[in-house]
């Protein structure tokens, strides 16, 4: 099993470092006759774009998709879809300074004690800019998905220690002043992003190592700078007794089945319940400062390192494009599947 | 790829239910030469079986396991380690009286939607009965890591809303008296359980799809209850800033390489830095309360229920061994395609 | 990915020793709401027992197969079905005297090279003991089939240098009397096999790794024993030129589309056409010969062996369900796969 | 599990159609610190090529490999290698003609039942073109497998009723005559490739399911237009004794082990046992001549195909790379898994 391969019958494929020609990907079981909206692919990795706000990196890169299979006369034919995203403004020299430094909390360490070579100009294939492949299979998906009338939305609800519970109306203004200042203090915010998938298809979701919960704990926690990942009530459904957190069965008026709460937040025994989808992923702050750090070279010397480049404040605008993509390749995965689940 | 097995190279497929004849595995991927301890994994076993303290369930399962294959001469000879183990002590009438009510927050209702048919004695294969099979293979995996001299930990830092951080001497002792008196309510209870693993190798753990961070939040979510998955700071450091997040590394009087703290919790980029690995997993309260219910009937009647049988008011005290078990199988999957890094 | 798991959606993973406790395995991926019928299973079994006929090994082993999940009220779940055969009437004994010996064509040498470790008792897991879990799974790949009216067939074609197409009205007599024959001489026969799957669905079968020649070849390999495959008018079509060998699509009285022929063997660019699939199988000689042979011990000293136990003449009369198995097991999984091709 | 993947360790992902942009493929599964020869990949790509002799097509393809990733100042990184070739010299007008025709013998109805749209340019994701791919990933598993000494050699045996065996001295000869002559006539050849790999290392390959023999014949069986395959004495052996067909083992006078023959083809029980490996794999002639056929269009009405392009008339000789390549895929595969078998 390839260890750059995502999906059980939905599987995507990638290669591709931040500073190499170009990046991209195979997305293999799409299901044939599948009319595929190429502008919204577009319009999806320019979401994910870095250089379009101050809030974010002033790297302009300029990615443009393009599709060389799988496709013909617009719809999926079953095959393969091969893609690519050519690196472009790629500044190495900017790189060059760090050859031989590994960065605090950056994998520049790990990757070189494990393969004892490595790519250091951008990162290599540590850096983020592989999850733009992740959002080109993530629109493929969602069109997929097209026929369910599911819904995927992302929000931040914290960023460092600033929590939209706690300032409901004035969070998204206090949110970017909080990100400006930091950015002048030459360091980083983490945060929190939510996400809610409504109008889900019951049934998604294989038991007992497939479940949907642990597949999309396990897609979060693949981005860059994921830390942590909960469903439902999650950590804080912690300390609820049962009787406080199990969602009681009701009878609507119309004669469905639903609950009166969604603590589960919409998954039990592995299986989505037609709730909505509801869960958190915690990202640390970008490990990136311009603030001076002490480190160790690969000679094993202590030196200072002062990060340059371009690099953003807070990842968390950047990442809700990533996260709505790798729940979409979830869900179509398990869309899929669920077609075997009965005779 | 089934859905019932877990692992890249070191692979756990297994099947059955609560109250079927046995429930069972097949380790497939375990190198030859290993002296096999088998009391070890019985008393694995032990550890996790309920009936052994007021805390726990009353049932009396004898888990007692039985090994087929892959052993010879009481060295692993490199084939597949079939084993089972008898579900004795089944006491179904007890379930006769669930067949058609959908327990609140079970997976009774997702399993009949998914399936169409479900087994609805004890709960069938949603029960965490099949975790006895993960804690056969996980003790199999820590005697593959044994050559290693990483040590797994686990232990119960939150029950209910009782942190351990808040009262580090008395916490055992409020914990137990907490469970008793939830149990008396007829009520139940969740929690957290943190794992730390010490002297880890580096270098486990794949880039993009196989981090190790993503797989062990696939395998904590996997387990029954299981609501969230961090690791390092987690959701709490979501709140740092880089500058008080990142790790720097320090040169050790010994010439070693180590870092000053461990915000990553032992992770960078998906491959182990030879820190402690350290997770957290929160649970939440067991569904199966003694307190009655009201919930909905297959045949979509409004009814009342009130659940008997053997139930753990809290599940936190026997998910440790199954917490360690999963952790041990990562990590000897790891510990196996580490191995496949370098030329 | 297991190396001891076959299919892709439908997954059979086995264990087992010829004489260890028993041998088994977990067929995943049945889709739920089957109706299956156990005495099917037993039967193929059956068919497969050696004892049975003066043809086969003396052997009487009582292959009784337990099930023990993934069926509720007689109709598959969904979830796994674990299931195992006890191994009796085992004699380790007539098996003491090989331990030290390498015996020829048998796979004692190449198991201890790459092991370090063998089972030499029966020939541990490389005995064909095994094929016995595969007729259990085939069996029940084949009740999966059960809506489609398609028909597995197989017949002996060759056996040594008898070719039933040069003896069409007295082959099985010569057959019969060729074994015995070469029994009596204490050595062994190979042959060939061939299958046919009449009322074939059209569409069956992936491209581009996963074509169904590509599955059918590697299930057919992976028998004990196989040295060949071919499919349609195969090795000996690669004499035909093109104008001869093309099947020509015509159109039937009732409207339908057929070939005239059908040299390529019921299956085009790895999807089935809907003609009948159409394949063989060569078998050598079986390497366990009551002559006496020439070997190396594992001292490498050269010592005379004369085997003995209870061994087939010729495997052909017990590989037929084998072949069955295989067959039916690729066909279900490809079955299931299709469901998939289209939107 | 990706229909479009190869490999269980070392897995190669491809995708592309005969007319679309470009085909390519990543290689996941590379080790790092493998010096690769960028020149010998060209040249593998250069040896399969069209056009470049009267016997095979003269369609000018230029493959051009372009490598997106894994490698670093000229070593490989353990990332996934991307890699494309462009499509050029395409002449798509040549096939509008065919795009409501069923070609005899080809995959045009079976990909149209089965995905109800096909790419008809050029056979689209069924044409041959597709194996350029596999040339490129081949010829980077030989460099893993530089370590190891093997040498894989294939050559033409057969072609058309031509034999090697009947005619050793005059077949080169004998076999450009026909094949000319055949083309003269619009028609086209079948035949039969052996190949062999000396200096085999003991032990590749991995019982139950990921037998080398098995493997072996699954990765030939994708190769388009293959029919057959088999190894050692064959689907020749069946007609033997196990007494003339067993390898006797013997002792060399160097104190090493080997035997006498090699019917065995070079594996025992799925592993290999240091002899030479020894296949052979039959091809059916090409099914698009240009001599007049009767078939049938998407209408269901019967016409006269008469095929016009660059067509080989024998694939045999570019077949050969395709052949290499893939037995090179498999024996790296199971070269890196050997690895894993010990502790």
């Amino acid at each position: 099993m390839s260890n750059n391969t995502f999906g059980t019958h939905l599987c995507l494929t990638t290669f591709g470092e931040s500073h190499g020609k170009s990046i991209g990907g195979i997305l293999d079981g799409c299901p044939s006759g599948i009319v595929l909206d190429l502008s919204k692919i577009q319009g999806a990795l320019d979401l994910r774009k870095p250089g379009t706000s101050t809030l974010t990196s002033a790297r302009k890169e300029k990615d443009q998709v393009e599709i060389f299979s799988g496709l013909f006369e617009g719809k999926t034919t079953g095959m393969p879809i091969g893609f690519r995203i050519e690196n472009k403004d790629v500044k190495t020299k900017d790189y060059e300074r760090l050859k031989e430094v590994y960065r605090p909390s950056h994998a520049d360490y790990t990757y070189a004690q494990k393969y004892g070579i490595r790519d250091y100009r951008g990162g290599g294939r540590q850096s983020a800019r592989e999850t733009a492949n992740w959002v080109v299979a993530g629109s493929i998906a969602k069109q997929i998905l097209k026929k369910e009338s599911l819904n995927i939305t992302t929000e931040i609800t914290q960023v460092g220690p600033l929590k939209k519970s706690e300032y409901p109306k004035d969070f998204l203004t206090l949110m970017s002043k909080l990100i400006l200042e930091t950015k002048q203090e030459g360091d980083s915010l983490g945060g929190i992003i939510s996400c809610k998938v409504t109008n889900m298809p019951i049934g998604l979701g294989e038991p007992i190592f497939n479940k949907l919960q642990a597949r999309l704990a396990m897609a979060m926690l693949s981005i860059n700078a994921a830390k942590g990942f909960d469903i439902g009530s999650g950590f804080g459904g912690a300390a609820l007794k049962g009787s406080e957190n199990n969602d009681a069965f009701t009878k609507n008026t119309s004669g469905t089945i639903s609950t009166q709460t969604n603590h589960s937040g919409g998954v039990q025994g592995g299986i989505s319940n037609g709730n909505d989808l509801e869960f958190r992923v915690a990202f640390k702050a970008p490990s990136s400062i311009l603030k001076k750090q002490k480190t160790i070279n690969i000679h094993k010397q202590e030196v200072e390192l002062q990060v340059r480049g371009r690099h953003d404040p807070c990842v968390l605008p950047r990442a809700l494009p990533i996260v709505e993509a790798m729940t979409a390749l979830v869900l179509a995965d398990f869309y899929l599947l669920h077609k075997l689940s009965k005779a």
